[in-house]
This record gives C-alpha cells, sequence and structure tokens, in this order.
C-alpha cells in the first residue's frame, strides 16, 4: 500500500502470514516469501518440482497488511489493548497528567497539528508491580512473551531446526534481566519483541528533526519507511518544535517500540540553556513521554561529575548530546549529575507504565582515538551500578555501547559490558571501526556492528550515510536499515541462531538455479536488486550480463555435475 | 584533470608530492592533504594554530599530478624503463613472440582499435633469473623494493612513529615468499607496490567486459576510475570482443598492477567450446599477455579432476568461472586438468617477464552454505603444493581466497591458507558474509573483507553494489573501491600498520574544531562528504543541522573543557 506518499510495495512475491499462540490469543504477523518451482529437463520432459517458501522476521506491521485499511490519522490498531483490558494490575487515568501534556492539550493553537485522537493512559495500579520483568520473575508467561517466542522461530518446524527458543526460555532470560520486551502499556500499537543475546539480533533506527530541519509529516514518513526496511526499534530523537505533537503521531502509527532521549526535550523546554534544568522539568517529562507511550527512554545517568575532569585527555571529547548536556550542568552547578542522584525517582515512574531504561553511554567515544579509554569503562562501571537499582525496582534495561571503536578493541567492549553490567543486553551505535569514511559510516560502522553483534550485543543502532553530515532523508533510511539488516543477520548465522541460515540457502539454490524472481523477492532489498538486473539484463534468463553465454560458471558446474551423473 | 571524460578532481586541498629514494633514484608518489589551521579565541584574541598535512597513499599514479599532460593514446609515463635499461639481466625482443599476437597486429581491420604506440617487449636473457623473488633471494635491494618501503611509510618520521618497514625487510619478505611486488618487465607504466600481511592491506578491482557489454573507451574509463578512487591493483577480466587490444590500452595508461585471468582469453580463441581448449592455445596466451605486461595471472591449478566428484555435495557447486571450465574440461577429457599437469613450463614463462602468478581457487564457496567444505580445502592443499614448485622457480605468489563464507568461519579459511600455502600472501574475494542482499554485497563483503584482512589477508579483492546482478559501471566501482578502502584501512588500524591511524586522528580533530573543509579533503571520498553537507548546510560553521545549535555535543564538550580548564 501507499501511506502517507511513500509506496510500501517493495515486496513482492511474499503475503502477510500470522501464526496464532497456544497459550494466548495471540496471533504473530510474519511474512512469507512464496517461490517458483524448480523447473527442469529430465529425460526431455518438463519437470517442476515445488520449493517451499521461506518465512522472514517482518517489521512492518499492518502496513504490509492488504486486508487492513491504514488511517494515518487515526493510528494503526491497537493490537495489545485487549490484553491489557484484562488484567487486573493496570489502570485507566482520566486524562494526562504531566504539567506539561496538560498545557498542550489546553494550547487552541496546537489543534491544526495534533493528532485528532485522545487516548486515557494506563499506569500501574498503586503497589503492583507490572512489567514484564516483574511479571516474569512472578513464573508469568505473558502473552508478549508467548509472542516473541512465536516470533523469533521461523522456518523451524518444518525444517526440523531445534529451537532453545520457547515461551518458558523467554521468561527466563527476562527474569534474569538479560533480555528485555520493551512495551509500554501505553503503546499497544507495538508488536512485541525481544532484545537479548539469546535472540535474533536487532537493530534501532534514529530519526527526528532538529531545529533546523523537517516537519511532522516527514517523521511519519521515515518512521513508517524504517519499520518497512526492517528496523525493530525506533528512536526519536527529534530537538526541534513541537516535540510532544511529533511524538504522539509517530507512537500511534508505530509497530515497533518507540525509544526518545527525555532530556532534549526537557532542555528545549528550558530553551536550550543548560543551566537551567531541573529535576522538576526532567521529572515531567518523563510522565509526559510515559503517558504517551514511549516504550523505553536513554537516560544519561552514569555520566558523573569527576568524568568531566577526563575529557581534556580526548581527542573528540564528549559526543553524546545527553552526555555533554548532563556534564555541563554537573560543572555549572558544581553538583553531581542529577539523573544519577535521583535514579531511584526515574525507576518508579519507569515501573509504572513498564518503560524500559536505557542506560546512555555519554562518554562513549567519538574517535578511533578515544576508545577503550578510562572514562569510557569508568562509565560502564556506573552503569552496572545503576542496572540493579533498576532492576530493584522491575525496570527491564539495556545498555548503550559505542562509538568509534577499531576492530581489536571490540572484543574488549562487549567483555568488559558483560561483566560490569550483569548481563544486561547491550546496544551499541556501530561501532565504526575508522573514522575516514563520512558519507559512507554506514558501511564504516556496519562491519564493527557485525562483529559485535556476533560476540553479542542484543541490539545495534543503526547508522546513515550521513552521519556525520547531514539528517537522513528516506534514502539514507534505507541505506542504514539494510546496512545493518546485514549485519544482524551476518552476525545471527555466526551466532547460530535457529534458522537463519534458511533464507541464505534458499537465495543460493534460487542463484544456482537461475530462478531470479525468487533471487529478488529473498532479498533484503528486492527492489533495488530487481533494479539492479533490469537496467542490464537482455533477455536470457541462464545467464546473465556479468559473464556473458561462455563464461557461466554456474551454468558449466551444473553442465559438470550433470556429467558426473551420467 | 579530466580523462577519457571522467572527473578527477574530487580531491580538493590536496597537492601531489614525490620522495626521493636513498639507494636508488626513484621519486615515489604520494597524497598530501594540507590542512587549515585552527583558529581559536584566546583572551579575546583570534589566535591561529598550524595543522601538519597528512600524506596519504596514493595509488593515482600521474593522472593527478597536474604537471603531467596525459594523452591515453600514448600512455602514461614509463617509470621503470630506465630502472630496466639499467639492468643487464634483460634482453629487448625484436618483437612479440606470442603466435596470436602476432596474428592481431598483422590485421589491418584492427588498426581502428589499436592502441597507437607499440614497444617491444623485454625477457629474461636465457638462463638468468630476474623475478624481484630472485633478486630478493640474491640479497639484492631492486629499485622496486626501496620504492614499496618508501610507499608503506606516511606520515612516520614526523610523528616519531617506529616502522619496521624498511627496503632491507621488504627484500626479506619477498625472499621469504610472504609478499611479492607483481612488476612485469613489461609493465613499466605501473607504480611498484607490495602485497603481504607485513603490510597494509590493499584492494584489487575488477573490470573487464563480457560479450554483452561494454567497449574499449568504457573499460579504460573504469580502469583509470579505480585507480583515482584507490583501487591498488586492476584485474582486467573481459570476456568480449578484442581482449588483446582492450588489455594493450588498459595496461599503457595503468599506474597499478594489472591482472588477468588467462584462460578466458584461451576460452575465446575456441569459441567458448571448453573441450577445445589445449595447454598449445593456453600456453601461447600466456606469452602473449606476458608480454603486453600483465603483472600476474589468475592460475586455476588446483581444481583437480578428483574434486569433480564432490560438486554434488555443494548447493551452489563451482562459482569461479576458471574453475567451472577447467574441471569441465577435466571431466570433458577424463584427464588431469592441464594447468597441473604444465605447472612447470607455466613458471619458465612466467619467471621469464615476472609475472606472478594468483593461485585460482576454482572451489572458493559460492554461498554460505558451502563454506570451508571438504572440496574447498583440498583444493586448498593444492595450491599450497603449486606455490612450493613456484618458488622452486622463483615465481612470485599469492593464493586466492573466498568468496562466500560466513563470519564464524573465517579465521579457519586465514589459518588453513597460512599453514597449507606456507605463508605465501592471502588475497580474497569479500568474503561475503551473507547471501541475502544483492544490490549491497559491497557491504555484506566488506564485512568479511575487512576481518580477514586483520586476520592477515594480504589483499582483498573489492565486491561492487551490482555483484550477482550486473556488471558494474563507474559509480559502482567508486562505491566498491571506497567500501573496500575501508575494510583495508579499518585492518590496518586493526593491524597496528604504522601510522595508519594519523589519517583518523587529524579528521577526529577537523570534527572537533568544526574545521569542515579539512574534514571533507581528508575523508576517503571527499565528493560524497561535500555534497551530502552542502545539501543540508544552513550557514553556521559552528553547528551543523544534525543537531541544531541547543543540541550540538562537541560544541557543549568543547564548553565543559572550556570551564574545567579554568
Amino acid at each position: 500500500m501507499n501511506v502517507n506518499n511513500i509506496d510500501l510495495t517493495g515486496y513482492p512475491g511474499s503475503e502477510k502470514i500470522y501464526i496464532p499462540g497456544k497459550m494466548h490469543d495471540i496471533s504473530v504477523g510474519m511474512r512469507q516469501v512464496n517461490l517458483t518451482p524448480t523447473v527442469s529437463m529430465i529425460n526431455g520432459e518438463r519437470t517442476m518440482r515445488h520449493n517451499d517458501p521461506v518465512v522472514v522476521y517482518d517489521t512492518s506491521g499492518v502496513f504490509t497488511d492488504p486486508t487492513v485499511a491504514v488511517d494515518i490519522n487515526a493510528g494503526i490498531p491497537r493490537l495489545r489493548e485487549p490484553w491489557n483490558a484484562k488484567r487486573d494490575d493496570l489502570e485507566q487515568l482520566d486524562g494526562i497528567t504531566s504539567e506539561y501534556g496538560r498545557e498542550r492539550l489546553a494550547d487552541k493553537s496546537l489543534d491544526a497539528i495534533r493528532f485528532p485522537v485522545q487516548h486515557k493512559p494506563l499506569r500501574a495500579k498503586e503497589g503492583r508491580r507490572i512489567t514484564q520483568m516483574a511479571l516474569a520473575r512472578a513464573g508469568v508467561i505473558t502473552p508478549e512473551m508467548e509472542y516473541v517466542a512465536i516470533r523469533e522461530n521461523l522456518n523451524n518446524s518444518d525444517l526440523g531446526i531445534e529451537s532453545h527458543i520457547t515461551p518458558e526460555f523467554v521468561r527466563d532470560e527476562i527474569a534474569a534481566g538479560r533480555a528485555i520486551i520493551p512495551a509500554n502499556i501505553n503503546h499497544p500499537e507495538a508488536e512485541p519483541m525481544i532484545i537479548g543475546r539469546a535472540f535474533s539480533v536487532k537493530l534501532n533506527t534514529n530519526i527526528g528533526n532538529s531545529a533546523l530541519s523537517s516537519g511532522i509529516e516527514e517523521e511519519i514518513s521515515k518512521a513508517i519507511w524504517s519499520c518497512y526496511w526492517g528496523g525493530d526499534t525506533l528512536m526519536d530523537l527529534s530537538t526541534g518544535d513541537n516535540i510532544h505533537e511529533t511524538r504522539e503521531w509517530i507512537i500511534r502509527n508505530c509497530p515497533v517500540p518507540v525509544g526518545t532521549v527525555p532530556i532534549y526535550q526537557a532542555l528545549e523546554k528550558v530553551n536550550g540553556r543548560v543551566e537551567d534544568l531541573t529535576w522538576e522539568i526532567y521529572r515531567d517529562t518523563l510522565i509526559e513521554q510515559a503517558e504517551q507511550g514511549v516504550d523505553y527512554f536513554t537516560i544519561h545517568a552514569g555520566a558523573l561529575r569527576a568524568h568531566a575532569d577526563m575529557i581534556p585527555e580526548r581527542l573528540t571529547g564528549i559526543v553524546s548530546r545527553g552526555g555533554s548536556i548532563m556534564t555541563r550542568w554537573a560543572v555549572l552547578h558544581n553538583a553531581e549529575n542529577f539523573l544519577y542522584t535521583h535514579f531511584d525517582e526515574i525507576c518508579e515512574i519507569l515501573a509504572a507504565y513498564d518503560v524500559a531504561v536505557s542506560l546512555g553511554d555519554g562518554l562513549r567515544p567519538g574517535s578511533i582515538h578515544d576508545a577503550n579509554d578510562r572514562s569510557q569503562f569508568l562509565e560502564l562501571d556506573v552503569l552496572g551500578e545503576l542496572t540493579r537499582i533498576a532492576w530493584k525496582h522491575d525496570v527491564q534495561v539495556i545498555i548503550e555501547g559505542p562509538g568509534h571503536v577499531p576492530m581489536h578493541k571490540i572484543r574488549e567492549n562487549m567483555d568488559r559490558q558483560l561483566s560490569s553490567c550483569h548481563e544486561a543486553p547491550f546496544y551499541t551505535l556501530g561501532p565504526l571501526t575508522t573514522d575516514i569514511a563520512p558519507g559512507y559510516d554506514h558501511i564504516t560502522s556496519a562491519i564493527g556492528a557485525a562483529q559485535i553483534a556476533w560476540l553479542g550485543t542484543a541490539m545495534i543502532c543503526y547508522v546513515t550515510p550521513k552521519e556525520h553530515l547531514a539528517l537522513p532523508n528516506l534514502e539514507d533510511v534505507r541505506n542504514g536499515v539494510i546496512a545493518y539488516k546485514i549485519a544482524a543477520h551476518a552476525a545471527d548465522i555466526a551466532k547460530g541462531h535457529p534458522g537463519a541460515e534458511v533464507r541464505d540457502n534458499a537465495m543460493s539454490r534460487a542463484r544456482y538455479e537461475f530462478r531470479w524472481k525468487d533471487q529478488f523477492n529473498l532479498s533484503l532489498d528486492p527492489d533495488r536488486a530487481k533494479q539492479y538486473y533490469v537496467e542490464s539484463h537482455q533477455g536470457d534468463d541462464h545467464f546473465c550480463t556479468m559473464c556473458g553465454p561462455n563464461f557461466c560458471a554456474m551454468r558449466i558446474s551444473q553442465a559438470v555435475a550433470d556429467d558426473c551423473a551420467k
């Protein structure tokens, strides 16, 4: 379908399928790629052999379901609303409770850009522990847990592949803190997904306007577009005008978990004056966003006042926006980072909505030179300390990581993260393995992301070709997502994720048998593959323009196999 | 300059410099990137600090030297001609000696497409051992060896970086077979370069038409273009018409070593009928190409008759064109691969012109499924056996490697290659770490290439976005080269190649100080970086459109550093 002027028809030969749950009344959307038969001549007779379809992980939600008519102004279907309705630990509020949210709602001048539908927020009942972690620890297998267990198993049953991923296993991983399901009770539109190193590697995409750039409609398009190509989660990093309203539009139309960095909006509220930031403003921002449905918050609580003194050792100082803001605040006030000192209260708020915390690496290295330095690892130790506090509140935790890291220093990042942060899932930006290729940083970083994901990173944050230069447009988002789908899939294969190789094998078989359509349809980007082929294709399906008729290795190879079989 | 309708002006802020030799009368071309000064306000006064230029490895030859007027019809300057003239072990022939070469020369109908200048070929004097390996073993440091020793050392002396790379070290590595300088005495236009794991990682580019595609002019453009962006060697894989004449144009204008796969042309000579291939036709082809100046031949001598029986075990059979041709020949004739049985004679020919041999991996895996299987490694053992034979003739050897390999199987490739092939340099295609991303295989393979290069592969063969789909155009060549420059450079950093990080650090410093022009000029692709920036830039150099004025981490970070310094 076409939504918001973007074309979502690039997956030909595919159909949406739904797998039902066994424990809960759920059905899990997937994409099934149907293949053409293999045609061969056996003893002069034309013979057809059926090829099994290949089921692929699908992050596009209802946008690729032709039976659902999406209306952006109404938002996508609220999948988890009936699940929440069955719970006795949630209460519906009369309205939003944040001061800022109420202010915006009362402002008539915003009516023109406001999302048309208002939903009343849910919150935990007083004294109830409602997070996926709390429930897992209590032994409960939630619908979300069964959902992700089904979702992680592709093509397994048919092919006799053994999978360790059962609902019970999901529950145990979440209880142990080794995995999270970011699923704010106020974002029922999101399809549950799991982030943890025992599961398939996930990728996050970043969108968001700045004071100088794009508007609401463009950001919605980018959000849908990134889900369409394969983004597993979406961070809205907007820092410009109307952040609150933009976010509402995105969340109501987003089939994947949404993350934010609340300090950005808090800073906008004080007109960009770092010194004017207060805990109260930040606290109100957390509630505002939690009630909108943000699924995870990046919180730079580990960048301490003492770390500031180490900055002069670095070539590129602090490159995390949140880290630089909080460090500056701490220096200006000569006080400890208020996100650190108020971390218990933060967790109480998060726990009431099941917002996960993504502990920000405010001191991640911004250059090869600064990788693995003492400020980076000192902060990591603080993140480990904060992890324990969050877990005390049953708040789900992931840990953010670098950044710019040369290949030979990647493993140390992974090893230290696991030990310092008690095996909480690692979520890294890249890492970029060299600094010298602006314009191609989706590649410099995919190289690092593939390696760190193989070593155990649970989610990798995409980098687009525009990194360091400009904000990404739609085409950059597509290029960034595909580069990271490659890195994630390469890591899944290397990790031995159950069934990961099925798609590769189907592709290779299609290649060997010159089934071009199947090759396109099995691709991460069928549109692109087909376009390149069609531009130079000349009619004969049994060789291509690369080698010409006499030099096709696969054709000659088939002749050899035929000869040997005689 | 503009040559052959391609624009070679994309390296602004750079100048060509030449470093003289100390032992020989040589001068080594490099590119120096000049930087702007750092401007800062100290106590209210505008202060400028000089930034040292950064010297980068330069494969573009005279095409980026404004003092040289290149005429494609005359060929580029013959750098090594005077070096050869001083040698007493070479003789100049009266004319070319291959039958086919003479035939083509006599054919008036080819005058229109023939390269206008004829050079008489050089050959070893009877009984003389003339290869770089022979000379190294005899203790000689050739001009080529001193040249590469200078070329490998960038920015070292100024910055006090210790480098192990001396002319003596180069000689010893070549004598041991751990490195090669591909430098046919008949390709004096090429600037010497070294391939070995103790040196910077090199990248090869492939060009070449097929029966269905481009003409001579386009191939020359691609050749120059690939050198311009950073290709260290160039393989001409043409299989269409006028291979002989196309190659002459390319070699006469190519500042980097040129490789070919002679069996391709041999097969054209028998009109594509594999069964009609003979040792005599192949032998004549070797001489024809050696006298034109081809610097290294890919020879699929390791794909034996016995291996053919293992093909049915594979998902994608044989994907090497040369491997499939020789296997088919062996099966059809029920005889051993004639490249294997005639390998001693092949080496005698190569030794007479100092053509290096690149032992082809005819059985490289063409899919994740087939990676590291027994036919692949059995062939590798044969390549090790052939290496010893080549070395007996003082022929320089590199070993070709896969292909498609998942990350967790990459190390085994490197380890086995080193042990099976006695540390001869490894030269790999990719490897591609997943099969499912046609249209993006420069990325699937850069991920693998970076890793295997870090582990010790000396040269990586680029893959363009069109791999598996079509032949690359100019833009694809650029994208493929840059992806592989990234992989090679990331590996150089990880390996600790002397001075590799200097460019990254200069880039990072420019980034931190908002010296945008320097960032562009230090990039692998300054054009692209600048284009992306300019498209969205809004006037203020001290922040950019990504974050806007209040959210620039680097600006805030500098403020923190200033505060701390007070």
